[in-house]
């Protein structure tokens, strides 16, 4: 096995959906943080539910119908101009403050990303953080109508770049996404951000809202029976990391 | 069409997931409500992923699975015997109080249940409950490989007890099987105990814990461009409700 390739996950892993936060409690003052957590929740939980019953939507249309949802469970509306002004907070995310850098030294190798997102949606966000010029390759799910961790959604990566799955490592901070692109078949650094003991003690002396669900409900290791082959805290700790698993290869 | 059958959801529609919580928290005091939650959230979520990942694992396996990534959220470790035992509160789960005069008075209909769980866990179940006497059937999804809400998962109900999806009224109180019940082609009957209203009210007025965000995520009609035939706010109301949905026929 060579690193031909580093493919990142976009939502979660290079932008931090967390970014999202400003807006929403722009828009409902008190409310912004549940907003923004059960938004994040229903939107993954959407795109399994739509893929396993084969009514494929496209990752706009399910964010919105997330929002929605969220919007909903609190009896707020919104007219349709705010209504796109939230739902275009996906399209501005905030890169995570080591990603530029973290590319930068990964320069060397091939880098892409593959991601839910629908084309546009990918295409805006990379275009508005600035990653154009430094990604080869800018990937969608979209063409297979499949969304992660179905096998079909990563057999893009291969369809694109011609490179082995077992040559490419693929970085994510989503547990379903490790676990998928691993028993894909990819070689996987996880970006674990929030540490067990971190959490442990946030569960344990606070009150726990809709932030530390969020953390408990995503953030952790998943129990699916696939580990990933590399681990790290941060995009920073990426390059070095990667450096020792394509010596060791 | 005719009304032929009633096929039930049993986790959450006929047997209440909430009872465990008088096991979880003896075996950890104060953490009892957390632990439910999270163990229910993460026991579906497991569902769905390792459907769409081709990784199969039986609803009992998942179901502790679930317990054990809950658990380490919290730094908490529960030797054998206690991990079984309160694994065994999902074998132990109380019937929805109007539940078994729903039943009876549904009796001229032929009755199954048809669940994501492991065919020992739902013999165990129904024996327990003592609904072994009522339903015809108690089919599980297990032969299929595949969890709700996938399309697999219901072609059980027609082969096992010959009858046009059509003229089944499948009852859930699952948003997620909801939609997939419907999308297979089922008549469904949604059982909304959480009114929006009642939702709204509870998220308005106190600090937003786990219970309350269990009943925001699952509680309420999802988003997923399907709806239900009948909409019922307690299994006591569906007698007269597929009363009249099958002299509508």
């Amino acid at each position: 096995m060579a690193v031909r390739a580093i493919v990142f996950d976009a939502y979660g892993t290079l932008y931090d959906v967390q970014s999202v936060a400003r807006i929403t409690d722009a828009a409902f003052p008190g409310r912004g943080d549940y907003i923004t957590q059960v938004w994040r929740l229903k939107q993954l939980e959407y795109t399994w539910l739509r893929s396993l019953m084969g009514r494929y939507a496209d990752f706009w249309t399910i964010t919105q119908d997330a929002l929605r949802y969220t919007l909903n469970t609190l009896g707020l509306s919104a007219d349709e101009r705010l209504f796109e002004k939230i739902v275009e907070a996906y399209n501005n995310l905030e890169l995570y403050p080591d990603a530029k850098d973290a590319l930068a030294a990964l320069n060397p190798y091939r880098l892409a990303i593959l991601s839910n997102g629908s084309p546009d949606m990918l295409n805006t966000l990379v275009r508005n953080s600035g990653l154009d010029g430094v990604l080869e390759a800018t990937l969608s799910i979209h063409g297979k109508r499949m969304f992660k961790p179905n096998r079909a959604a990563y057999e893009v990566v291969e369809e694109a770049l011609r490179v082995e799955p077992v040559d490419v490592v693929f970085v994510s901070s989503n547990g379903f996404d490790v676990a998928g692109a691993k028993s894909f078949g990819f070689k996987v650094a996880a970006v674990q951000r929030v540490s067990a003991a971190v959490l442990q003690q946030e569960l344990r002396t606070g009150g726990i809202g809709p932030q530390a669900m969020y953390k408990a409900l995503r953030m952790q290791a998943e129990q699916l029976g696939v580990e990933p082959d590399i681990r790290v805290a941060a995009l920073a700790d990426l390059p070095g990391a990667v450096a020792k698993l394509a010596a060791a290869a």
